[in-house]
């Protein structure tokens, strides 16, 4: 069941709201979720009314497949995509058309009113369809779930196989890790992945290196694969051989931390009392200077896309809602650990899509 | 030898013509260029009088990678990179201050405007990091030396090791190809790797599916490695055992037109000359209408980047200019051949980067 008909259909809802005759969706990722073309490049004029004046825009390289991936939308075929839709709009009946003003760049802004002529107004109408994205539909959910069991399976396979070892280096270990999620059906990592060990782990987003594992390091892998343009995201921290004191006590803080986040979701809930959940337990323990980002984001067409998790920003959850928890404390010099999942917000508790056990493991 | 410094010279070159004191630059990869700087968060506001006045934010999980990839800049650390810098423009002394018009969106220039405050004075100031890096410095260069021989090794391994052969999924052929560029240094792919088989080779940018390559079949691949975050980019066409009259011929014209067009690489020639060198042969060939795309591009910190090759646009090639040169020809329902090579422009003659044999390989 191809759900791109309904996601329209919920958009002009919004575009009603708006006041405005159509919508011209430039955000790839947004063209993406509202008609299911894959390429790299188009736009969408989605009128307010149906998809009878709705039209798609792409260039020479992609008809065969837009013919595939958008049947029921007219197409036009124009390598400036965007410019090419705008012009039509006169001839479409459009007099107040809505552009993302997130999206479109100042520029981009001058050459549109150029190309729809001065008696059609534009109207700013940031964020509809991100809007739309931030609460994910069955066939999304299924995509998440997917690139969740797929990351899942494959460090299984690593632990399994031994990958996680001393004398390899975190770069050996990261592209194991991600050739195994290309195994599972992956079509590529969801992001580059960190791998990061001994004092390297106390960099939030470090980048793998030659380096080699050693004994006694905490290792730090934040990992995700990519499914059907979904994305994937979950973090764990391990220790090579049996944890000193200080390693089990600072993933046993954090590991309580995000049990804390995750159990805090809830449809209606602040995004602020989420990260509160969870900072709270750090800043308890005396570490909450060491907890330098928010505690998660949306995932999915994106790896970081909305909601987004932090102490003081508004917004609340919805059902829907698919986000990581990912709370994480780092000591400079020594190490650092961090704990991650993604869930679905959902009325009765969420529901984990990544299943990786979260107990401190020693490898 | 670091570059940057020598790059935000370049830089400020370009600011005094526009009449600005400083550029406040907020798209990632120009960001990169100017600093080094290889995090997901970040801005610059770069003074023209010099680095006194010049200031780099990016927020707290990059502080620790910061001080490594930029310690010639004083550091600000805020999530709102972009808003955080544009609020010390006028602590320190700037009236006129350029922005990226062409990379900031509509309402982001409604929010560093408000973040400037009314006494500064917002300039357009679009393309002037991008003009740099069309051309090429050494360090670039090297760069994409080495993703173009790690795409080569990958692709002649593939072949030696009876990689593409009948039986074998487009899928499997690609994450094999992928994996021998990671194996051989690349850090990812450059783009999602096309491998297209049979009457799949008539779509430009296809995407690898489960179907079996078999005996007969055109198969093209479009692929390239990441090095240093500089992507090359290689397309050739194989046919899987011996060739049909109308494989070769097709093959033949496609080869015959890449060569023209290398041929036409020369600082001082018309991008749309180049174009045509190519363009003339498969026209000439009464294929015409079966070359659906422009001939090529720059590559470098992106994969798409200036200069375009077009039949009809503006603009010329200058000595360092990076290109791929890519004709293809698409006969649908049957099957396309592309061949795609990525060189240096440079007076007495091109200097190609990628060097796989280009003749008709049947395996």
């Amino acid at each position: 069941m191809r759900p791109f008909g309904a996601r329209r259909d919920r958009l002009r809802e919004l575009l009603a709201a708006a006041d405005v005759d159509a919508l011209l969706v430039t955000d790839l990722l947004d063209v993406r979720y509202l008609t299911g073309f894959t390429g790299s490049n188009a736009a969408l004029l989605l009128a307010a009314d149906g998809d009878a004046r709705t039209r798609f825009c792409t260039d020479g390289r992609y008809v065969t497949q837009s013919g595939t991936e958008v049947p029921d939308l007219e197409l036009l075929v124009d390598r400036s995509s965007v410019l090419a839709t705008a012009r039509r709009v006169i001839e479409l009946g459009i007099e107040r058309l809505g552009f993302e003003s997130d999206v479109v760049t100042v520029d981009g802004h001058a050459a549109i009113a150029e190309a729809v002529g001065g008696s059609v107004e534009l109207v700013r109408a940031p964020g509809l369809t991100r809007r739309l994205r931030a609460v994910k539909d069955d066939v999304e959910i299924a995509a998440l779930r997917a690139a969740c069991a797929v990351a899942d399976a494959a460090l299984a396979d690593l632990l399994a196989a031994g990958g996680l070892a001393a004398g390899r280096t975190e770069r050996a270990v990261a592209i194991d890790l991600e050739m195994r999620m290309r195994g599972h059906g992956a079509t590529g990592p969801a992001f580059e992945t960190i791998l990061a060990a001994g004092a390297h782990s106390a960099i939030p987003h470090h980048r793998p290196t030659d380096g080699e594992l050693r004994r006694g390091d905490l290792v730090k892998i934040d990992f995700g694969a990519l499914v059907d343009g979904y994305h994937s995201d979950t973090t764990r921290t391990f220790v090579l051989g049996p944890a000193a004191g200080w390693q089990r006590d600072l993933h046993e803080v954090v590991a309580r931390a995000q049990r804390a986040g995750c159990d805090a979701l809830a449809p209606g809930v602040a995004l602020s009392t989420v990260d509160a959940a969870a900072r709270d337990v750090i800043v308890a323990a005396g570490l909450g200077e060491r907890f330098v980002h928010g505690l998660g984001h949306g995932v999915g067409l994106e790896i970081h896309e909305a909601p987004m998790f932090s102490a003081t920003g508004p917004g609340e959850l919805a059902a829907g809602m698919v986000v990581t928890v990912e709370p994480g404390v780092y000591l400079e010099g020594r190490g650092g650990v961090r704990i991650e999942d993604t869930l679905v917000v959902a009325e009765g508790g969420p529901e984990p899509l990544t299943l990786a056990p979260h107990g401190l493991v020693e490898v």
